[in-house]
């Protein structure tokens, strides 16, 4: 099941809730861009590829909720329900990028009913979701040649097709080698504060029958320092021009411990996050969010009230932790600098081939 | 206030509930050594120095609960209670060093009456706690030197007085840093999965307003390499004759961490709990605990139900990446085969000077 999809049998949108997971699995109809809205705001959905794929859906939405009787009526109104959806939130880059793909559809000439345009968004939001799971899949299996029979493999925060659309990057990476028949065993971080590895990698684990155990985030250096560890695998919100890497709180600790014990770390990440135009991971900006997220679990506060807490979203792991990046385009390994923009421009091509096959 | 103490207006014993806190502070009474066994079993009081204490001011209580008139019917009295109270935590060393120790007093032929006896053990008790308070403040104050005026110190788990009588080691050096009136800033790592940090160091921190804030232990790295932290300070459960130290489950990520961005790593560590007979650390067993430690935050579940998780309690740092040990002898650096066991056989002189100052 993927985490946002068309149910063409009943005409509606679903999406499954992650705020509920991993107590409660539940997956409402969306019938109207403004509740697809809602839902972005309030995380229903989170990962910027699930989140382009729910705006693009939305759009095909609000194509069918339009009464207009002629094109440039219609296509007013997908211009109000893509600045809806946008405001869902603003610093969501994929958000704008699927919502702009849909309109940029929608005024093609060549449609000449409305309901030619309908029929347009809706296969266009679907090419948008098939594109990414082939792109996840691309880079699992790429990925999945890293991971030997018998491996351990270190797994930080969510990854995995909740985070994407489907199979997600590092976890989706840990799916190829499950799939290929290789007998694995993943040590999850719970992922503190937001504990996306305890709810919803563990979640996705079980689901595919992958045999798991969670731990603190605190025992992963113990594991790899007892030899327990054959590889650690993370995602990567931004990866800079040199192989610098982005990503949640957490990850530069376990690139300097994999690194200190001799334990490759691979990043697993889509073309479309590698920023060519930043040189260092240094001049990333480190957003720091409500320090609600550390003084409690859930509803539970776990600290005395009244003091206060740093909550940093991010961290940049250096380019010399990493032993190599993954990308739909094949393994990146350095000199980064060179290879991740020979990389960038391989994929391209694969996107247009894997457009052109739809 | 003392973390375990006699109360001589009405003669009880009293020590704060260390489970309830930070969210509600209570000091119950215990008038029976059955009730201060209870105590130790339900981790009412924990950490090896408070327990040695809680279990002494228990055989004091003992005494007081005999009804024997005559000094052998007291022994026998006392030995039983000696048994129940080791039989509550049986692998607490500090527990059964406290009964021994006290018994040892009873058994003084030149106490005449059993109510000399009686006198003696309160007398003991005290003098042992007493002597717990010193150590801990001569540990602080040699460590108090490395601290400068504006410095932000990291801390793991709890090391304050909650552990000990009074003071603590780690937590106790920013005591007594603050109490020269350096202006310094704590990190209080959160400590997965058990929150000693979150729940006890950030209470007691919150108790003597020192400035500090709560981090999620992923978070450590990323103010290390951010230059925000001067000084890691940790505690240590046994270290070894080599320097190697095993201590709460995260502190091998600090020690790495630190090295790694040049940022002074020191554990704080009674000589006591240094075995001169354990060559490295690698011969310390890591203990494992329950895996609902983990799974769990409180009552409340944090991941899928049916699933498994690893919680070792400990981890060893190698003595690569410690800076150097506070002990109570003064500050001990590499090489440590050598120098730990000269400051262990000074420790043995001051700590003989302390027991006649009594």
């Amino acid at each position: 099941m993927r985490t946002v999809y068309w149910d063409y049998d009943r005409d509606v949108m679903k999406m499954i809730d992650q705020r509920l997971l991993p107590f409660e699995v539940r997956v409402p109809d969306y019938a109207t861009y403004q509740e697809v809205a809602q839902a972005i705001r309030d995380m229903v959905v989170r990962g910027a590829p699930a989140i382009g794929a729910a705006a693009a859906f939305g759009m095909a939405l609000a194509a069918r909720q339009s009464r207009a009787t002629d094109r440039l009526t219609l296509l007013r109104d997908l211009e109000e329900a893509a600045r809806h959806l946008e405001a869902a939130r603003p610093t969501a880059v994929n958000l704008a990028w699927g919502v702009r793909r849909l309109l940029r559809v929608a005024a093609d000439e060549e449609l000449e009913s409305v309901d030619d345009v309908r029929d347009a968004l809706l296969v266009e939001a679907q090419r948008l979701a098939d594109e990414d799971v082939a792109l996840n899949r691309r880079m699992a299996y790429h990925g999945a040649e890293l991971v030997s029979e018998g491996d351990t493999i270190l797994h930080h925060c969510n990854t995995g097709a909740l985070a994407t659309v489907d199979w997600g990057t590092a976890l989706g990476v840990i799916f190829a080698a499950h799939e290929q028949g290789k007998r694995i065993h993943v040590l999850v971080d719970e992922t503190r504060p937001r504990l996306q590895g305890a709810r919803l990698t563990a979640w996705e684990l079980q689901q595919k029958g992958i045999p798991f155990d969670l731990i603190a985030d605190n025992a992963a250096g113990h594991f790899l320092r007892a030899g327990a560890v054959n590889l650690v695998l993370v995602g990567s919100d931004r990866t800079a021009a040199n192989g610098d890497v982005a990503n949640k709180i957490g990850t530069y600790m376990l690139g300097v411990l994999a690194k200190e014990n001799g334990v490759p770390f691979y990043p697993v990440v889509p073309t479309s996050t590698i920023d060519l135009n930043l040189a260092t991971g240094d001049l990333i900006p480190i957003e720091e969010r409500d320090m609600d997220e550390v003084l409690r679990v859930g509803d539970q506060p776990i600290a005395p009230a009244g003091i206060t807490a740093r909550n940093p979203a991010f961290d940049v792991t250096p380019h010399r932790y990493v032993t190599g990046i993954v990308t739909e385009a094949g393994i990146v390994y350095p000199p980064f600098e060179k290879n991740l923009r020979a990389a960038v421009e391989r994929a391209k091509q694969i996107q247009w081939s894997v457009d052109s096959g739809q």
